[in-house]
């Protein structure tokens, strides 16, 4: 697939002597679509008698019926005139389903232009195979009621709603030849989400990306509600649309052959603009932001399905939601109603005695890749190409001793990436997602690589603003998440860096991911697809100055309940680990890697060449900070993440300065699930290492970035656990000093220090001296910020010096 | 307050005669405005000489300077201009700051007017306690950078931007005299939860909800990047919000005295407008959904701060945002900047050489009840008034024996729900939210009380929409997450009810909700508001139809990371236990509730009055599904939630069937908190207890209705820990059979009658062979749902008998 942009082909427009679809075209569209749309009936409620061979018994009828009626014939609508300019086009396309619970549509479409049975040869072309694909629907070991992982064509599986516009625009970026057309439910144009995501076009680059062709289907109803967009007078709708920046077409209508007709024609009057606007930026040099046509098609919910039921309507109004007949086995004539809803389409019409979809009507859809089914860019593994990477190596900052030197590390990460950016920029390949945070997360350096996208009004003040940007800022996380989604499945690269306490914002969106990600892995036709990698920084321990509402670690929560072949997160201690995780991060596949490190100046621990072994590792002993010389420690001070590893180790300072004799052992982790056993993780190490390194019976003082139930949950399991004390975020924080962060959540030196002596047995006759000295150190803490607004100069100052 | 809608006072208009604000009025609120700014930039970087009665030095400026500028003056204008509209009016008016980080705008605002020495007696109105008050702005044990929990008049910290439209109309809702007005920054307006809050205008009654002023404030950048909506053509714009179904009004300048013209003029006609719409509806019967006005502010980021900085433009670009003079001690020509920055305000002209307020100045200003930090719509818990409940017994279920009845436990809850709405109908304090699923759900039986909320047109085909409905749904769990905070936070009651997997979609907004209920629990002038209560259902167990992404129990585990004393978590077992935890929410105060139950046709273990008691202990054994008589069991089959406990009542039936020696104690846990250790949680038992319940020292076989790991990190210090066998989600589910469900995550009977007695010691030698009928068990499920579609009679009719 090629990302150079082409000129699209003149299409003979209306003037200039475009032909109409022809009657008999267009009849064969019509009976395209009732194929479509048997097929789909049949999906919801048959399991045997696929051609009504027999008249109708309950035999035929699956005992649960499972599936929604309402959204499909419109999709499955939309699809017929979708290929139909694919094939008199001659375009690359694909389609975004929105309301994803119309599932059984797309797989009746893309079983009759033979996709599904490539994908799935027992779904056969005929009589055995149309059995097959009606049972199989939302049945047991079958397939699932949605447009899911499993259905070819599909990257969306639209069962949370939302996301579709944003998916379509992922899409769309850095593939100029690709058309996305994409649904959106009058149902899902209600959530936040899918309200910000037509601002999408503003980042879309006419020249460089794609084009997003969306639908807005109104069918009027939700579940049980009608819906807000379907309600509001004409002209606010439009203006809505008008606003979002669009040029909103419309279409209304219910009968079937005036409504082909007409959204042949403003189907291709929609695709003349895309190819115009395209022809203007790529050929004429147009740089103004386009305004991009848009549909909004009003068709009945349940379009083509029983008008009424048990004398109450259904057609056009939500009870054709789900399953418009239910109930069958205490109701015979609905068994009546079904055979006759069936046969309204024709189907002998549409398939012969053997089953087989007639080719004169086959043959009206497009071919080989050209079908939305096979399209490559749906199954993003199949394009997808490794990055060039620069040695990260390269990048490493100088560290002679252990702290001797202060980074600011998600800058020197910033660096590399901004080199990876360098690298890929001819591959038009990879983005950097970020909500108005990369320059605060500081990893801008690539700004001069390549800049912001940016596609309206530029003024003299702004900097690093350009239509050809590959860094992508709006500040929403939906938007940035959404957009590297559709990015990534469709073959691509990319990187999210945000605020750690506001990915929770997403936190629905990577479930979903989540879960594709996990059922792709079992799909043979689905190739691996490049990992989802998010850099969480300004992190808890310094939102000191924001204040409470910034301060949230508990992603690390959300994700650990995910599947353990999906999740990796790291927390790096200091620059040079964070390089090498970066790197082993943009270089894996089919992960969401979450990864965890400070922006503000920090000391450097590791060189590069320990950096490398220990994050390889995982996790291990600093030898340098140990001084239990091979022999068993009194305790072992262990700690994961930047801020939690820095006061560990002044803790270790004040210890072996305070207590001459004790024997410490700290361990870092890096690789948070090398805790859990390796029952539970691919990452987690085996019982034998653990206790080799945690010990069997030793205290543990454990200093955890996040909420510290999660090191209690990972290590359950493990021997020592009992052992296993832990300080992390307790939901204690306000507007305060770094320092006083780490105070009020019992997580500062004076206190870890104080914890191995009360832990440690043989210091048992010391304990109420610790405290003492503990309480003294808190007090003057206290009183120190309190009166002059900064920390203890000894802790700003602070030095590893043994 | 009355929640009585009153014709407004119709206001002198322009044409009738208005007088427009004289030319002194004007410099006075301009000074009034200078004296805010000057407050502001004092906060920001003075610790000391607060009325500048010496040259600044550096030992009068802070040594951290943390705050945000840029948004603040724009806010402090707004707040003076409300301020003449309520004197002039007498409105009843609160003010929501979408742009929280400018914190110290309003904290300067409720200084000058009063409200914040009466909070806080010991910042005076004078020149030491305008140094207290510089001095304790971000600084340590002071107070936060943002408007928050702290800030008289507040209700919505904005630190985590996109909801102050949601939490303005939440506000105005049944609060018929109350005008919201409501700043949104132009970066809050990308965010996809803001994008969707402005369709809010289609819930709000004007006849019995108060108004909402939404003001645009585009000062045209976020921390880094220009914004979107500040960028697009004006005509996009304004198409953009009367799409969104509002009359905007727009303003935009930099210059003092011209805009306070324009603005005292444009607000003037804004609230005319308002008064007009609510007099039509009120007085002369009109019910076409009005358009409500808005406006449209444009003004400079950092506006009257430091035009430029060491050469670089600062005044009206993205560097105004945070502290745009840093760095000062090591450039000296910064402190003068800083001091003609001050002087600029000539404070000498507001404030007296005491540092009080001039009183001409203060004068201007609302009094009392009226000023806007001191509404007592801002401090709910003044205005709540506990609901007027029905006996929730009264709605009981019969259970003539344990499992010999069914029910939707929903539906009944909905019943109760239903009169509990009818009792306080005429409170006009109680609301049910839920995204389009309140009907799904089953507790829609209110809707012939009341309906759901519609104000747009009707069709003959629509069912219980009304004007006046109390149900609110729209299918945003966005917009019914925010309506309710601000609803609870104004002082009244709210139930939502969502899908479980879909909760998610909101985490971030309950994180704040929780951290805001932390701190106000804190201060004393705050009084409690009515609690959150979720009702999660359709949960995980039941949703075989819509499939894997439909299925999501980590809710629990977002809400166990917050604050024990503010988080209750409630797995209902049957109807008659989710009766008596409604009840008992609906009363509560300052909590979040979650309440998870289902709504399929389950059986009934418990008589109301079991049910009290049981869900009153949180925990408990089942006497009559246990055989252990007193004495020590074999194994504890312990449960938590309905489909567990299903589950394990099945198992012990056949455990008792295949092993009739065997001692089972069976114990259900209601209360999730229970399980955790007193020190932890209010609500955990005491490990007596827990040792005599769950033993110390025999197996545990727990199925539980979400992650395992959440058991055992509630229990991992409890003594019999290491005993404790966990079932529950493990992401593993499709579209399929509801028993099926269970199987494919190991939940299932078949599963926990295995696990029991391969954890009993005496039972070793029968291991194997209860492994054989193990497998044997699922084989034959298997082979019957795959065949059968759906689940095998023995298990869809399985009965409690013993």
């Amino acid at each position: 697939m090629s990302t150079e942009a082409q000129v699209p082909v003149e299409s003979p427009t209306e003037a200039n002597g475009r032909p109409k679809p022809t009657p008999e075209l267009l009849q064969k569209m019509n009976a395209y679509w009732r194929a479509a749309n048997y097929l789909t009936v049949g999906q919801i409620y048959l399991k045997d008698n696929p051609l009504l061979e027999h008249p109708l018994t309950l035999a035929d009828i699956k005992p649960r019926l499972l599936g929604h009626w309402g959204t499909t014939t419109g999709l499955n609508f939309i699809y017929t005139h979708l290929n139909r300019l694919i094939v008199e086009r001659d375009l690359d396309m694909i389609y975004i389903i929105g309301p994803g619970h119309g599932g059984p549509g797309i797989v009746a479409h893309t079983y009759l232009e033979g996709s599904y049975s490539e994908s799935y040869p027992a779904i056969e072309q005929n009589k055995d195979g149309m059995k097959r694909l009606f049972r199989q629907f939302s049945w047991p070991y079958g397939i699932p009621s949605h447009v899911a992982p499993e259905t070819p064509g599909s990257i969306h599986e639209g069962g949370e709603l939302g996301y579709s516009v944003l998916h379509a625009y992922g899409a769309a970026f850095d593939n100029p030849n690709l058309i996305v057309a994409c649904i959106v439910g009058d149902g899902e144009a209600e959530t936040g989400p899918a309200a910000t995501s037509w601002h999408s076009n503003k980042f879309l680059n006419p020249v460089r990306d794609g084009a997003v062709l969306p639908i807005l289907h109104l069918n009027g109803y939700k579940i049980a509600n009608p819906t807000v967009l379907a309600r509001i007078p004409e002209e606010e709708l439009l203006d809505l649309f008008r606003g979002y920046g669009y040029e909103p077409f419309t279409l209304t209508g219910n009968d079937p052959m005036t409504m082909h007709a007409e959204m042949a024609e403003v189907m291709d009057t929609i695709v003349d603009r895309i190819h115009a606007i395209q022809k203007a930026a790529r050929v004429e040099g147009d740089t103004e932001r386009p305004r991009w046509p848009m549909l909004i098609l009003r068709t009945l919910k349940g379009w083509t399905g029983p008008k009424e039921v048990d004398g109450k309507p259904v057609e056009g109004t939500w009870r054709a939601h789900q399953v418009p007949l239910d109930g069958l086995a205490k109701n015979p004539e609905h068994v009546q109603l079904l055979e006759e809803w069936l046969k309204s389409y024709r189907h002998d019409e549409l398939f012969d005695e053997n089953g087989k979809f007639r080719a004169e009507l086959a043959d009206i859809a497009p071919k080989g890749r050209r079908r939305m089914g096979m399209n490559a860019h749906a199954n993003g593994g199949l394009l997808w190409q490794p990055l060039k990477m620069p040695r990260f190596q390269d990048f490493a900052v100088e560290v002679p001793h252990p702290g001797s030197s202060l980074s600011e590390a998600t800058r020197v990460l910033g660096k590399f990436l901004g080199e990876v950016m360098k690298c890929n920029l001819d591959s038009n390949n990879f983005r950097i997602f970020g909500p108005d945070e990369t320059a605060s997360n500081r990893i801008d350096d690539g700004y001069v690589v390549s800049g912001k996208t940016w596609l309206d009004k530029q003024l003299p003040v702004d900097v690093s603003l350009s239509p050809t940007g590959r860094y992508m800022e709006i500040l929403s996380e939906h938007m940035c998440q959404g957009w590297l989604e559709g990015y990534l499945l469709t073959g691509r690269h990319g990187f999210f860096s945000c605020y750690e306490a506001f990915i929770h914002i997403i936190d629905s969106m990577v479930n979903q991911h989540a879960k594709w990600l996990k059922t792709t892995r079992e799909i043979t036709w689905r190739k691996p697809i490049a990992s989802l990698n998010y850099l969480l920084t300004s992190h808890v321990w310094r939102q000191d100055h924001n204040g409470f509402s910034h301060q949230d670690p508990g992603f690390i929560n959300h994700l650990v309940t995910k599947k353990s072949e999906i999740v990796r997160i790291y927390l790096a201690p200091d620059a040079n680990c964070l390089l090498s995780i970066g790197d082993h991060c943009l270089r894996s596949r089919n992960y969401i890697n979450l990864i965890i490190a400070g922006k503000q100046p920090a000391e450097n621990w590791l060189t590069m060449e320990e950096a490398i072994k220990h994050c390889t590792a995982g996790l291990g002993k600093w030898e340098w900070a140990s001084n239990d010389n091979g022999g068993d420690p009194d305790v072992v001070m262990a700690c994961c993440g930047d801020v939690p590893t820095l006061e560990t180790l002044a803790a270790v300072t004040n210890l072996r300065e305070d207590y001459p004799d004790i024997k410490i052992r700290v361990v870092n982790v890096v690789d948070l699930m090398t805790l859990e056993p390796q029952s539970e993780h691919p990452h987690g190490i085996p019982d034998e290492d653990f206790n080799n390194l945690f010990t069997k019976n030793k205290p543990v003082i454990f200093a955890f970035h996040g909420y510290p139930m999660i090191v209690h949950q990972l290590t359950y399991r493990r021997t020592n656990h009992d052992n296993i004390h832990v300080r992390g975020y307790k939901e204690e924080g306000t507007t305060t000093t770094p320092f006083d962060m780490c105070v009020l959540n019992n997580i500062d030196r004076f206190q870890l220090a104080y914890d191995a002596i009360r832990r440690i047995p043989r210091f048992a006759d010391q304990k109420d001296a610790a405290y003492q000295r503990y309480t003294e150190q808190i007090q003057r803490h206290k009183l120190y910020v309190s009166e002059n607004g900064e920390d203890l100069p000894e802790v700003r100052d602070w030095k590893w010096t043994l």
